[in-house]
């Protein structure tokens, strides 16, 4: 079983919490039970690492953020690696979640754009035109130093314990291109891609280009798996996905084929898993609604989940979280690997406590249902 | 064809638009499309209504509303039959819409609870414990003179046009109040349900009970077919909304079996849509992410299908929404009887022409295919 090594980080803790017992770093993020479990190949227990585990839920987080906007914590190196640390040495999760933002690459070719604390991301020119395209260019590894700096630190720091490096999909980042900030029903989204495909398509093109190119650099920095965010792939129909969408987070996932396990989520996508898979995904994640069996399922033979305990759980007494989480790891077992996580990022209100307890939890029940 | 009959409104509409050619009221709403729809029976063209097509989106709803608080505008008879109406006579639908609330019942019997504009119901003193629960007693008709007096002024102007009467279910009512307002993960709600089952499901079962009262009062009073909304059930899982909240929005809709056609609809259900229609629906609202003859599939033979327009499309192009429309139509033949409708409420940026437009283009189709 790997944990994550007590390595030093590279940033003192502003509240250091106890650190897991120190192990020699194992060789290799490729032999871990996260890149195994994502290629199907059997392990002690199911990996386990959160969505968002790097984030407001920590007082470590909270510190270190403090007094700096969000999008200055992630063109920061030397924060990036600590708030990506902070979890792992405080949950002994194992993975880490590359800290940053599905925005951050398009602030780096120089879309205005901004992350307001208690709103999201506002753009200050939405895209409504063939010309607006312009601001779009393609992303070059030079645009991003401090994350090839972030993930070859951390690389180092955690040694066995992989690095999940981390893009929004075209989709989701088009919907905040165009509607100009987070929205409810994208409905403005939706009545460009029906009502100018062509321009729609040109867009998705650009941001596929631009998020695969973002986790080409963390790949070839280092990290040991990726993750592709399509927040809200959910909000469509399945013939709305497979001829809007689908085709350009193929465009992201399926040229990195052979690199490094690819990760595909999005809330409320049970309508769309299947497709999903289709994209270039190994492994797929589920959120709470549908249950991991029934997911595997959808999926059809050789598919790898990730997910799915009900965030909302966590605020539940403990026997509760217990029950759920062994059943989520239990429903896992139809798949052909299952990566436990939530169904959805961690709430800031969550009990950090708690995540470390169903950490330890699953790393005590076995893959193979005997532990359970 | 049933058309709205275009009697003098008991209130003058502050901004009178233009009324449908006049016709003498037929005899029944019972012998309405609508009605007619929901038991399986052939019709020229699917009836159409629009969730929430009484109100923001009008102006004249606006003009009416100026200066009065939405609480206020549910307690008066006359405000609300003339909210009811004007969609009707704007749109030209096959059914009215009660104008109300789901928190209107809650109020009635004096649980602190208000709406506040642009936040929605916030409640006093949130439900937490068992001598919580003692704010919850019986709905009687008495508790709600202005519902009888509305509904009966309706059905007197509408003529044969249906009265469609409206509660919400049980545990979108008891997310309100254990939250205190609106709730994006209703994590207090799923920690209550798991953690105390025991104060869930009294609390549900006293709110079954007013619900049921709400909708028997309006059926009383002629409503010629209910609506129970349960807004948030698609956050569940199937096994939680079978557990904790299918009984409760059974004890609302199986004892009225016999009386009205019940809808049953709920936002991202499509895990839940067969588990709903066992709750004792006779129609089935689907959301748009669910194609009607999937969501027909899934509800087995003989299911009646509400829906399922995405209202995120109201803002295109015409010949955008048309396809779409003709796609709604034509999918819901799969299905025993299709009630045509948006998949949520219309948002209140919509354009009001493309509603009217929306129900001219639908009773130009041919329930059976030949005039698509």
């Amino acid at each position: 079983m790997e944990r994550s090594p007590a390595t030093a980080p590279s940033v003192p803790p502003s509240a250091p919490p106890a650190a897991p017992p120190a192990a020699p770093p194992a060789a290799d993020p490729a032999s871990s039970l996260l890149v195994r479990a994502a290629h199907g190949a059997p392990g002690p227990h199911p990996p386990v690492w959160f969505m968002r585990q790097a984030g407001r839920s920590l007082p470590e987080y909270r510190a270190l953020r403090a007094g700096t906007a969000m999008l200055d914590a992630c063109r920061d190196a030397a924060t990036i690696t600590e708030v990506t640390l902070q979890p792992v040495r405080r949950h002994g999760v194992d993975a880490a979640i590359f800290f940053s933002d599905i925005v951050v690459p398009l602030a780096a070719i120089g879309v205005g754009i901004d992350i307001v604390a208690g709103v999201g991301p506002v753009v200050d020119k939405p895209i409504r035109s063939v010309a607006d395209l312009d601001a779009l260019r393609p992303l070059e590894p030079g645009d991003v130093p401090y994350v090839t700096d972030a993930v070859r630190a951390l690389t180092g720091e955690l040694g066995a314990t992989p690095v999940i490096g981390f893009a929004g999909a075209p989709f989701t980042l088009a919907s905040y291109l165009i509607e100009g900030g987070p929205s409810k029903d994208h409905a403005r989204t939706k009545a460009l891609m029906h009502g100018d495909p062509q321009l729609w398509h040109a867009l998705c093109s650009r941001l596929g280009a631009i998020a695969a190119a973002f986790l080409r650099v963390q790949i070839d920095a280092g990290a040991a798996a990726v993750q592709l965010f399509d927040s809200w792939a959910g909000s469509l129909s399945l013939v709305d996905y497979e001829q809007f969408v689908l085709p350009h987070s193929r465009e992201v996932l399926a040229p990195l084929a052979g690199t490094v396990p690819r990760i595909h989520f999005g809330v409320g996508t049970g309508e769309l898993l299947a497709a999903m898979r289709t994209a270039g995904a190994d492994v797929v994640g589920v959120d709470w609604r549908v249950p991991l069996d029934e997911a595997a399922r959808r999926l059809g033979p050789g598919a790898v989940v990730q997910g799915n305990l009900d965030p909302a759980l966590l605020g539940a007494d403990w026997p509760v979280v217990e029950r759920a989480v062994r059943r989520v790891v239990a429903e896992g077992r139809a798949a052909a690997g299952h990566v436990f996580n939530l169904g959805h990022g961690v709430p800031p209100t969550a009990d950090p406590d708690v995540l470390t307890r169903i950490v330890e939890l699953v790393h005590s029940l076995d893959a193979d249902g005997a532990g359970a």
